[in-house]
C-alpha cells in the first residue's frame, strides 16, 4: 500500500478505497449490504466461523459480499493461541481460496487486545507458510517493527478496545508505529465515529477498519458514507501540511489598509 | 440553518454548503481561487479594509470571488469596540450592499479572543439596525443564548484563538452552546486540520469556518477539499447515531459456529 | 496573592493555605468540620442562605466555622442577576461583617456557569462600594482582564461546571488567564480529585477552591487531605521548573561506561 | 505491595514511601543527595554501568545511597535482548547482593519503549533463576497479565517514552492493566511533572517511579518534594471515592432557605 497517497496497494493489489469493512454486529444482512455498498469499501473481513452462521442471516454473507464485488479478507476472530489461530488460517485459505489473512490471536476476553508474543510467534509460522499477513497488533510501536521484520504485509494497531468506541485513546503511539515500520499502518479497533477515522488517517496511516462502528450506528448506511468521507478527509489532510499549532493567536487578517474611523 | 440536517439556512437563505471560508492569510489570489471553489462553499467571508488593499494581489478578491459565484459576508475583524465594530459593519453594508454581518469585536491582542460585553452590546445594536448578525464569540454557552436572545441570527464560537490550529479546545463547550441556542452554531476559528472539522460537526454544530486551516496550510487547495469531506463526514455521522463508549470490549464476532478445532 | 510563591495574599491578608473550600454539598456538619480542619484551609465559602438553613445541620455552621479558627469567604450563590447578586453581597457584607465577597452571578441553571455580562456590571459597583471582590468567572481570558481593570481582588475562573467533577476542561484558557492578569487566580469549580487541583496550580493558578469534591466524596475527610497534598504538589512543581515535553525518549542512563558482555 | 493502601511492600519487604527514584539524569551528586533526601524514597534503582563510573560524579553514587539509607533496586538499563539483559542481572545481583531487579529490556532506541517478547522471556529465566523481577513493561494489559503469570513480583508499565514527559499518555490502559492483575503496578516512565504522579495512583498504581522528571528539573530538590506530595495525593484521593463526572453541573448549594429580596 502506497503510503498516505496515490493508490493503495496491500499485497501486491491495488485498492482505491482505504476504508476496510468488518461484518461483525451486523443485526441485518439486507442493512449490512446497503452500508458495504456505501462505504466504498473493496474489501470486507470475514470471521471463518461467521461464515457458517451465515445462512442464518437470510441469504448468505458471502453471496452477499460477491455481489457487492468485494474482496474477502478472512480473520481468525476468536482464536487465543498462536497454533489456534495458524490453524483457522489454513482453514480460511482453503475455504476463500486466499493467501490473505487478518490474524488476531486475543489475549484476554475482557479487552480483547491482542496477546502480542502469541502473534508474533503465529505471523512467523504464516509468512512461512506464504499467507499474506495483516496482524491486528496492539499500538506498541516495537511489536510492530518485530512485525514488519516477520514479514508481514501490513500491521494493523488497535485504537483502543474492540467495540468500545473510544478512538485513538494513545495518538502518539499511532504516530510512533508510522514512524518505526516501512508498512501499510491500518488503523484497526476502536473507530467510534466519523472524526476518529479522520484522525487515524492525518497521523499517517494509510487506511482503516471499521466494523461496529458502522455495523452498530443507529444509521449503519449513512455512518458508512460519513467514514467513507472521513477517511478522504484524513487522506488529503495529511498530504495538504496542517498549520503549527500555537499557544496564542495568528491574526489572519493584518492590520494594514485599516479604515480611518 | 436547518440544525445539523437538510439544506442549511442563514438568515432565510439556503446554503448547501456547511463551510464558511476566510480569505485572510492567503498569499496567492490565484491559489486563494482554486482553494475557494475545491471546498465548495457558498460563503466567504472579507474584512472590510482587506478589500482595500486587495488590490495589491494583482487583481481584486471581489472580483475573484464573483467568479467564483460565492456570496461575501463581511465582518468587522480588528474592531476592538462596540462602536468601531459597529461603525465597520455600516460601512461593510454599504460596500457590500447586504445585511448579513460576521461581527468580531475583538478584547485582546494576544489571543483575538473576542470580548463578550463590547460583543453584546455591538450585536443588540447592529440587530436594532436591521443587521443580520453572526457574532464570533466565546465557547461560554450563557453569552451564546444571550446573543441568540438579542436577534442574533446564529453564533460562531471559537474553537481556539485564531490561527492557533489548536481545534476545539473545549468540546464540552460546544456542546452546551449546542444545548443552549436554537440557533445555527458556526465553529469559528481555531481549525487546525480536517478531524477537528468533523468533530465540529459530530458535537452538533451546523457549519464551520475555516480560514488559516486552509489559506496557511502548505496546499490549501488540498487542505480545502479535506475540509470539505471532513464537514460532511462530520454531519452524517452526527446524524447516523454513534456507538455508545464503553470502558471494557464488545466482540463484534460473537462465538458462536466456532469451527472445532 | 503573591503569584504561586511565597505565602499567599488576598486583599492584603497573608494566607498560609491556597485550598478555599465549600461547604455546599456536606451532608454531615460533623464530618465537615474534620474535613476542614484536615484540610488546612483558612478561608471557607458560605451563602447568605446556607447560613439560614445551618439550624438545621445540628449546631451551626457559623459555629463551628469559628470553631475550626477559619476567615468566612460570603459568597452569592443563586444570583441571576447583578442586581441581585449586589443586594446579596451587601446582606452579607452586614451578616459577616467583611467586606470580602465572592461574586456568583449564575447565567444558566443547568451549567451554572457565571453571565459575564451581569458579573462585570455588579463587580463594578461592589468595588465602587468598597467591597473587596472575587468573581467567580468563566475561563475567558478578556473577561478576566476585564474584571480586574474593574478593581477586582482576584479572579476565580470555572475549570468545569460546578459540581462536574470534569477538572479543567480547557487547561489552554487557564494558562491565557494567567498570563492575562497580574492578579491572584483562584480556580474555582469542576475539580474532582486531587490530580485536577495539582495541575490547577501548575498551569500557574495561586490557589484552588473546591466544595463538591470534597463534602460529596465517599470519604471527605480523606479528600481533603488528598487535595491538600495536591495543592502543595502543584505549587512546588509550579516554581520547580519540569521538563520539556519530548515526542521521543530522552535516555536517563547514557551509554557510557556500560560493562563488556 | 498492598494495593493502593495500608503500608506497601515490594517481595516481603515493606516500603513506607511510593515513590521510586531513578538516578540517572543527574547532573551533580549534590543535589541529586538532597533531591532523593527531599523525595522520602527508599527505593533508588541504579544502572550497572552507572555505578562503574559514578567515581567521575566525585564521591561515589553508592557511598551516597547509603548514607541516605535507600535500598538499591538494581536496573538493566541499555539491554536490547533477552540474554544480555540475563547477563546483567546476574552481575547486578552479585555486586549488589541483591535478588531484585528492575528488568529492561529495550526495543527501539527512539523510543526507548520495552521490547514485550524479549522482556517476558528475560522475565521467565529470571524468576526461575530465583529473582524478583521487577519489568518495566509497555501499557499492554495482556503482557502485563503474563509477566505476572510468569512470576514476577510487579510491574512497572510505561505512562510514555523515558525522558519524554508526556505524562500517562493513555490513562485507560494503565486503568486495564490494574484490572489484569493482583501485583503491584509502578507507573514507569513518562513522569513530566507532579500531576501526572498524582493521576498514575489515582488511577489505581501502586507506586511512581521518576527519574528525568526530578533529575532534569530546574530545581530537583523541590520537583522531588511536589512529587512526593502528589504521590501522597493520588494514594488518598484513590481510596477517597471521588465524585462521578457530570455532563451538566450539580449545585452544590441548594435553594432552600433563600433570603427574600
Amino acid at each position: 500500500m502506497a503510503l498516505n497517497g496515490g493508490v493503495p496497494k496491500i499485497a501486491g493489489v491495488e485498492l482505491r478505497s482505504r476504508l476496510i469493512m468488518g461484518t461483525g454486529g451486523a443485526s441485518n444482512l439486507d442493512i449490512l449490504e446497503r452500508a458495504i455498498k456505501e462505504s466504498g469499501t473493496e474489501l470486507v473481513t470475514v470471521a471463518l466461523r461467521r461464515v457458517d452462521t451465515a445462512a442464518t442471516m437470510n441469504g448468505g454473507l458471502l453471496d452477499m459480499l460477491e455481489r457487492c464485488g468485494v474482496r474477502v479478507l478472512p480473520n481468525t476472530a476468536g482464536c487465543y493461541t498462536a497454533r489456534e489461530a495458524v490453524k483457522v488460517a489454513h482453514l480460511a485459505r482453503e475455504a476463500f481460496e486466499t493467501p490473505w489473512v487478518k490474524l488476531e490471536v486475543i489475549g484476554d476476553e475482557r479487552t480483547l487486545l491482542p496477546d502480542g508474543v502469541e502473534l508474533l510467534r503465529a505471523a512467523e509460522e504464516l509468512v512461512a507458510d506464504g499467507f499474506q499477513v495483516l496482524p491486528y497488533t496492539t499500538d506498541d510501536p516495537v511489536l510492530a517493527r518485530r512485525l514488519a521484520d516477520a514479514g508481514c504485509a501490513g500491521v494493523m494497531p488497535a485504537g483502543s478496545p474492540i467495540g468500545s468506541g473510544l478512538g485513538l485513546s494513545n495518538p502518539h503511539h499511532i504516530q510512533l508505529i508510522r514512524q518505526s515500520v516501512d508498512l501499510p499502518v491500518i488503523l484497526d479497533a476502536g473507530i467510534g465515529t466519523a472524526s476518529d477515522a479522520a484522525l487515524a488517517m492525518e497521523l499517517g496511516c494509510d487506511a482503516v477498519m471499521a466494523a461496529s462502528a458502522i455495523t452498530r450506528a443507529a444509521d449503519p448506511v449513512r455512518m458508512a458514507a460519513a467514514i467513507r468521507h472521513a477517511i478522504e478527509a484524513g487522506r488529503l489532510a495529511a498530504r495538504a501540511g496542517r498549520i503549527p499549532r500555537r499557544f496564542h493567536a495568528l491574526a489572519s487578517t493584518p492590520d494594514e489598509g485599516r479604515p480611518d474611523l
